[in-house]
């Protein structure tokens, strides 16, 4: 299991490449919430999401075979491999399945990425890249589930922590490689609470399972939080670091979308407003004092979505 | 003339009620620029952009009467007035011209102000509002051309000088109250650069005759930007401490909008992104070494104008 020194040498390694992302610390009052929280706008990350800082660092780390990278990616991923991969100078193939938005499509070829749009799910994605990586040599570089890219995503935690001081970190959870990041980046000192919605619970599921299970995915952030799946090493550190498990409607994720824009002038994605929701809504519950952060990790939309 | 201890006092009164506004350092290759840059997003302040600050810093060093406040405005004057009297308690009634977008009059209606849209272009909103206070007595709060509005607005120059280094700032321009509130601030260290669109020159005719005159507005910044002269007192600053006057096209505005969507999502008003947009396209033009820094002022728009 990795822990907060393969971050720390994760965040050196992709410094150069990767922004420090501003955070606004929001008094009580602000976002429907009575309580001040702190935000780390992850959302001007390269690539759009905090995906950037985990394909950076699989592609620094890695040795990168002439054929180049392959991901297969509900959008975000893909957006961040393709977008290191130009910046490093390999070539890159993206699987996504024909769910994913047009804006993340159109991103994607924009950085020069060769884009498979195969199969309903992220699985059948896989599947195909998979496939596709076995014929080329290509080096794969998965979504969630490889701690080498998630404990470049866990770099946001230590910068976040070196920015604003907070006791709580909430975080939106996918197939679980920023939370696992995170909660290996600091989840010994920081209470770490997963944030998913109702038709994404993967590790909500897998917490009550003890262990990884199958779930049926739906709703507002399926393209982005839409791993039917938590990944296994995902679930070892969630399962040792991560305090609370809460789930958000996606009402709730509309509603902290727009509030979000209205309040603050900042666009998120879905994904990227679940802790904001969280927190709105009261399905995360702090206690008096508590000093609460999330992160707005991603807005990858179409504008008009939010308009 | 107003300088920086006025601008520090205003700030210190000013300051539970508005944001510590984030700052992002961008380096060189990001939004079509070769060279590094620091941006502060103070699209993201209360009421949307930095007019929060002067309207606050005026209702908290005034005594208002019963009657309340009245403002004439682009839309963003309004606003902050709007904003800064519901959350001092006061009653806020705004003129507005005809021109003003859909979104800034909906905003000014959810704040609880009396909206009255009249007149073609601001000089008319004005006087309509003039002659409403002189009925009511209300406190006019003047959108750029007092001293104590301005000194509020320099506040954010401030703030930014503490959060990067930077050696010239650019900030754009419209009846001068942001440009003169941060000459007062910092224009004896830093050099600051004037940034007006093609439509929208009051400050850069201004400067060619030696003292105000009276400008046809228009194009794509007319609403946030159009003022059809430059303040007096803003111009006496501004002659004083303002380094460099540049001229931006429409045409470079909506590029620099879309490059920090695509880049960065960051949403940009016209007004916003005139900085961006002068660093873009070379109309300003940094020496070797020059570390430039700009205000993304504004946010006030429709996302569909940006899509």
């Amino acid at each position: 299991m990795i822990g907060r020194k393969d971050v720390e040498a994760a965040w050196s390694l992709i410094r150069p490449h990767v922004r420090r992302t501003p955070v606004i610390e929001l008094p009580g009052g602000s976002l429907g919430h009575r309580q001040p929280m702190a935000l780390k706008l992850e959302s001007l990350q390269v690539s759009g999401t905090f995906k950037g800082r985990g394909a950076f660092h699989k592609l620094l780390a890695s040795t990168v075979p002439p054929a180049g990278v392959i991901a297969a990616s509900g959008g975000n991923h893909g957006v961040a491999v393709a977008y290191a991969a130009r910046a490093l100078g390999h070539k890159a193939e993206i699987f996504v399945p024909t769910i994913s938005s047009p804006a993340k499509v159109a991103r994607l070829k924009s950085y020069g990425a060769v884009v498979h749009q195969v199969g309903a799910v992220y699985a059948e994605a896989r599947a195909a890249s998979d496939k596709r990586a076995a014929e080329t040599g290509a080096l794969v570089v998965q979504a969630y589930e490889d701690p080498v890219v998630f404990a470049g995503a866990g770099s946001v935690a230590l910068e976040f922590a070196e920015q604003a001081t907070f006791d709580t970190l909430l975080v939106a959870v996918g197939g679980g490689g920023l939370i696992a990041g995170c909660a290996a980046a600091i989840g010994q000192g920081i209470r770490i609470v997963a944030v998913e919605t109702e038709g994404t619970p993967t590790l909500h599921e897998a917490l009550k399972a003890g262990h990884p299970v199958d779930v049926k995915i739906s709703g507002i952030a399926a393209d982005a939080l839409g791993a039917s799946r938590i990944g296994t090493p995902n679930f070892e550190v969630a399962q040792n670091l991560v305090a609370e498990s809460v789930l958000v409607t996606d009402e709730a994720v509309r509603k902290a979308q727009r509030a979000l824009w209205e309040e603050l002038h900042v666009v998120a994605e879905p994904s990227g407003a679940a802790g904001v929701a969280a927190l709105m809504t009261g399905a995360y519950r702090r206690a008096a004092g508590e000093r609460v952060a999330t992160l707005i990790c991603g807005a990858n939309t179409e504008l008009a979505s939010i308009a």
